[in-house]
């Protein structure tokens, strides 16, 4: 007979949050990345354009860790005429000992938001400057008010300004967040005044054409860009990359086919072959991040297994500890 | 609010067996992989060798099938010694058309199983010669047992040799089919003496040596080689696919890299680039396979997505019908 437990999204949401353990575990599985010998198989896609459906599937091992992983990202973008979420999905935890299935964790996506939001956090830990106070979100989803709540939690941010390509959704972004995070929030219609004089700038879109522009961009700021996880996704002007002194992958075997990195490739503005650093090395020290204040720095975000494998392990202790979920016996 | 069937182990084995009607689900999905749209995507793999461990994730979609599934396959070789069966595994059935996790079948690999001695049984159905009665089967696990079983539901098998490297098992095998199958069968120690005068040859052992050499294969036989499934396995003398007049994939592009058809390219005797007929291509007719009596043919199984698909489609339909089944609402 065999075990598992099943825990629904309400019951993950009790029990995982965007806080700065969340930021621990996702910052603890990039370290892992670069410094032992991760397992983490490219990601499988599955396109079924009939339906405009497309699904990921991705998994990593991290050593030390007793689960990992197996996540399946649907994303289905005719479902809201059906009245249902674009995105949903769910991730299986297997023993990393006997590879026999221990949880089940339905979490619609939940999960991802967190670790991704969490993966912005690390980035502008370990790249953006100190003092930053300023921030510039593009993109009026659930990330960019993820992302600026993961700004937050590591960095003194007192302001943001919203950027979305819809001006009445960033307009209701930016009162949201005045009203539940107390934070001087503001929409801006114009990218470049949004831009100006920020500290950090964050991309949450699925743009398929930049929306920051190269030009744009001044000494001293960090840009996060986590919207494109796909090759046709491109948010960033990929003259950004060259103006960056700093260029960070969270995978650079991922960035160069999935992420914006792809596209100053496919512009030529930067050999295939170039060697970056990814931010587990800069978390583990064996690579350089921002040297100084006045650096242009950018992470590029395109989403790990091994991110999927530590929230998935995080959640489960959690839920031990609570005593959460539904026992299934099979 | 999203609903889903669990259907455990016990609930598939009542619900599905391996039978004409899974035979057939099972060449309608290589059919399909020949003549329609089909999406599917390389096979995932993910190796941890500190606990001799490996997952594979499989997925296919396939246009007229409102379902889809993504299998994901363990194998752990060191549980025996904790009690434990080395493969288990399950899969998530999710809606064709909005991606919604739709049934999880916690099969253990039964389906697995089913729809890998089914191909067996497609691929003699198409390939071996019509009045084929006797059969050599190499190994003497539950593959050993199915792909005899799916021989006798396609042709008039009356004779079985089974070959193991451990000549107990191969006994205690030979005994339980004379028992349960009331066949005609025996257990051969000596492998050219198990294929000489067979009609048909299965070969379905995790062997990396060959076992099957070229030189006892003789005019009209069939082979069937679905042991191999990944890169290092290698159970046919890689000349005997060069002896053989007919070489059917299960899908080419997995053969090339995971099959026998590897092994012969690694030893220069088949150029890479070769054209060879899928099994699909043999059933819808765009592709000749057996020519005459005196051919040899062999198919080279690795296990593909649409077989999945298939089966698990298959699956939740007589779920429905027969109410087998816990819903879980979340």
């Amino acid at each position: 007979m065999s075990r598992m437990t099943i825990l629904t999204e309400a019951e993950l949401r009790k029990i995982v949050k965007l806080d700065l353990a969340a930021v621990a575990c996702v910052e603890d599985a990039f370290r892992a990345l670069a410094t032992q010998r991760v397992a983490m198989s490219p990601i499988l896609r599955l396109d079924i354009p009939e339906h405009r459906g497309e699904v990921d599937v991705k998994t990593a091992y991290v050593p030390g860790l007793d689960g990992f992983a197996i996540k399946i990202s649907p994303g289905f973008f005719d479902n809201p005429k059906l009245g249902l979420p674009s995105v949903n999905g769910m991730m299986v935890l297997l023993s990393a000992t006997t590879g026999l299935v221990e949880a089940l964790l339905l979490d619609n996506g939940y999960l991802t938001d967190v670790r991704t939001a969490a993966a912005g956090a690390v980035a502008a830990k370990y790249l953006a400057h100190e003092g930053a106070k300023v921030a510039a979100i593009f993109g009026a989803g659930v990330q960019a008010r993820l992302q600026l709540e993961a700004l937050m939690l590591v960095r003194p941010i007192r302001e943001a300004r919203i950027w979305a390509r819809d001006a009445a959704k960033a307009e209701a972004l930016a009162a949201n967040l005045r009203a539940e995070l107390g934070i001087d929030a503001r929409a801006e219609s114009d990218g470049a005044q949004a831009v100006a004089g920020a500290d950090v700038i964050v991309t949450t879109t699925p743009s398929e054409t930049p929306i920051l522009m190269a030009q744009w961009l001044s000494a001293g700021q960090h840009v996060t860009a986590m919207g494109s996880d796909a090759e046709h996704k491109n948010e960033i002007d990929p003259e950004a990359l060259r103006r960056a002194n700093v260029y960070v992958a969270d995978r650079l075997t991922q960035t160069r086919v999935l992420g914006e990195l792809h596209h100053a490739i496919e512009a030529g503005l930067v050999n295939p072959s170039t060697e970056f650093a990814e931010l587990g090395q800069i978390i583990a020290g064996t690579a350089t991040g921002r040297r100084s204040p006045y650096d242009i720095t950018f992470c590029d975000l395109t989403g790990t297994g091994v991110q999927d494998t530590a929230i998935a392990t995080l959640a489960r202790e959690r839920a031990r500890n609570a005593g959460a979920g539904t026992i299934f016996d099979s």
